[in-house]
């Protein structure tokens, strides 16, 4: 391994691209490196299937295409890491159950195919909490996730492995799912950086149904400059997913006036048992936005107004409800905590889960009305920092995360160090214009935590 | 009562607009002559809360706006029907159930404010089936509505009423509601015009819940002319209903080209026991409109691939799950006929739930391929004309309306006489362009019936 490639390991995608286009390094040395790290990291458990034959094919193809003058753009060559909840052709999607009776999917997933057009390289699949019903990588049948980061703590989940693969330099980026906060919680607790976008800006086909209402392919990066040259690529409407759009306006139509910014910060987050030490970090960050935004301005509104706890376990009713018609006789092998976890959807009735439709519904409504007030919201990423890994899973740890996911909007989780993070929230289709900005606070974020 | 206000009782909206404008007759004479039109037809059945003294001092207050110059738009003074599961501000909302705890609202639906804002007139409130659970306008608790011009069949629901007043002469125009057919049906069953907006362009915020994934407010009026002014005022974003999106484009914006226009046309409905009276009404009036779009393409496709029947039995499972939901307590009088109905989905899972809302997604699929394919398609209205008034409920009237209903599309339905129809639908958005096709239609299909 030569040092270029040491150090594109750990590297953001955009020196990736220039390394590629430059021809300083080859895809094919730079996917040996990765699924090096991948094997001499074993004991992390991020991934569950690596398919180095595969792998190293694509990336030689890719260097042939190259050498001839015909890369496919930007990716070609890039090797991503994939959540294994999200169908790859030709290897098995397991969605952290120890079987399912259809394995292994002869398709991509739309967005994996997207990526694959364009020439990307995936080195396989990484681990979940089981059925994605998790949010500290924990799972019985692989194993736990370890955070490479911060060892004593956990990774995060449901896209533990590939928050950790991202994290520990496995690959340039990962793709993760998002429902409640899948991707931005192992994403923070790992220490990079994770984007939820406007749900149906991506479509969902080939990602194992968890809440179809929330559910939202994510993406793991080093830095928020990569977000832009994957979205690209991966956005696009698909007819064969309901909640996929035909996108009207660019995305980078300006949803708001950058000179007048109208920022919304929480009030009310001790009262609901925001530890100390998150508060102290989220507090510091927002003053360093605050200096960094100077035109902007910023006010407070009333957290626990929005009622995010009971809309919460609402989503959770019916994820769970879900969860029981997506995997049916594939949960004969589960866990017994997933299944008595199930069993509380499986006795609740249709009009329960039209109850819990509308409480969703009403919180839609409730962020709508913030969002006339404010033009981009400030959240921690959760209410504690990650748990110790001899802890139980804390119950409220997606609340944060949940605000966005209930109500469709873009959200991106940027570190603060220590497994802390900043959520910045923005109106659905917002998305580009949260990465601008995103750009801007991750500069002074990150000589915040250097410090 | 004068001739020309006489004439005016049957005449469309755009000519009422023209009289009141040009001072050719006023909204007091206008709105009197519908209040005693309403009172002469009583056993019509189609009211079920009838405010004359609030429409006449509403219609003296628009004529005062005019005399003064100040007219507020084109609808000041145009008096209009709401069915009886839309708030307007004071009168009762019972939703066709004998009571209900919170029964008389104190704000107008969004729709309701936007045409009051504009200076309608509200005469009353119209009947509809129990609960909206029915397609041809029964109801024990205030009496069946009956049809106005073929007394021996249904008028067709659920909302029998306002279909029944805009042709009976005892409104201009009315609205409805429609979530599997509803408004299209009983306009069609009375020989007038209905349209189902596309899903989310009106807002359902003041509409009592039936099944808020397919609610969706409609209108009856007597010529496809008389929708645009109606919608202009009516359409709007409402950050109060999840379902109501800001409009990126304008309405009108070209959804396909009027020079190769491709429409298509079900093959297969004999099979599945369409009447053969409809069958040959429906071909012929495609030909006729086949003989109008010159430069069209016409194309069958297969109807029995869509699949409706079974998601339309799921759509009824969540409709009735949700009705439960909406009505609790309230269903304490309702008819056994009714409850034994609700009783099915009482006994359904969240699980039925969420394998049933994913047929819908599946529906949604299956219809945006079909729209590769066309810009427009032509059905039936219903299977078989109304149904005699002694005859039961037919299972499948709102097959061909649910294609829509269940897509989010927006349909037009024209009446052929006898009680047929043929429905426009197109896509998501396409509204205005359907109601420009619709005009061009509806002057050869008034030929045929004429003939």
């Amino acid at each position: 391994m030569n040092d270029i490639v040491d150090s594109l390991r750990h590297a953001p995608l955009l020196c990736v691209i220039q390394a590629l286009a430059s021809g300083r390094t080859q895809s094919a040395a730079l996917t040996r490196a990765f699924l090096e790290a991948i094997e001499h990291d074993g004991h992390l458990r991020a991934w569950v299937h690596v398919d180095a034959e595969g792998a190293m094919a694509a990336a030689r193809a890719a260097d042939a295409r190259r050498a001839e003058g015909k890369a496919r753009g930007w990716l070609d060559g890039v090797p991503l890491a994939i959540k294994d909840n999200i169908d790859v052709a030709g290897m098995p999607t397991l969605v952290g159950l120890p079987a399912r009776r259809e394995a292994t999917p002869g398709k991509d997933a739309f967005i994996v195919a997207r990526l694959r057009a364009a020439g990307a390289v995936f080195l396989g699949k990484t681990a979940l909490d089981e059925a994605t019903l998790g949010t500290v990588g924990r799972n019985v049948h692989h194993g736990d996730t370890h955070n490479p980061v911060w060892p004593e703590r956990v990774s995060g989940g449901s896209s533990a492995g590939s928050a950790v693969a991202v994290a520990a330099g496995h690959a340039v980026a990962a793709l993760g799912s998002d429902t409640l906060g899948s991707t931005r919680l192992p994403a923070g607790f790992c220490g990079v950086v994770g984007l939820k976008p406007t749900t149906g800006e991506l479509s969902c086909r080939g990602l194992v149904p968890s809440l179809r209402r929330l559910d939202c392919p994510g993406l793991i990066v080093r830095s928020v400059g990569d977000l832009d040259p994957l979205l690209q690529v991966m956005a696009g409407y698909d007819p064969d997913d309901p909640r996929s759009r035909r996108r009207r306006v660019a995305l980078a139509a300006p949803d708001w006036d950058p000179s007048s910014l109208r920022v919304g910060v929480p009030d009310g987050l001790a009262e609901i048992g925001t530890e100390s030490d998150v508060l102290a970090t989220f507090e510091s960050a927002v003053a360093r936005a605050s200096s960094m935004l100077a035109s902007a301005s910023m006010a407070r509104f009333d957290w626990n107004a929005l009622e995010i706890p009971g809309t919460r376990r609402a989503a959770l009713l019916l994820m769970e409800a879900e969860l029981l018609a997506t995997h049916g006789e594939d949960l004969a092998g589960a866990s017994p905590a997933l299944l008595s976890m199930l069993d509380f959807a499986r006795r609740k009735s249709a009009v329960d889960a039209a109850v819990a439709d509308r409480r969703l519904g009403a919180h839609q409504r409730r962020v709508r009305h913030l969002f006339e007030r404010f033009d981009v919201l400030l959240l921690p990423l959760a209410p504690v920092l990650p748990p110790r890994c001899d802890q139980p899973e804390p119950g409220n740890l997606a609340d944060f995360t949940a605000l966005a996911s209930m109500a469709g909007c873009p959200a991106l989780a940027l570190p603060l160090g220590a497994g802390a993070g900043l959520q910045l929230v923005g109106q659905p289709g917002s998305d580009l214009r949260l990465l601008e900005l995103g750009t801007v606070l991750e500069s002074v974020l990150e000589s915040q935590h250097d410090n």
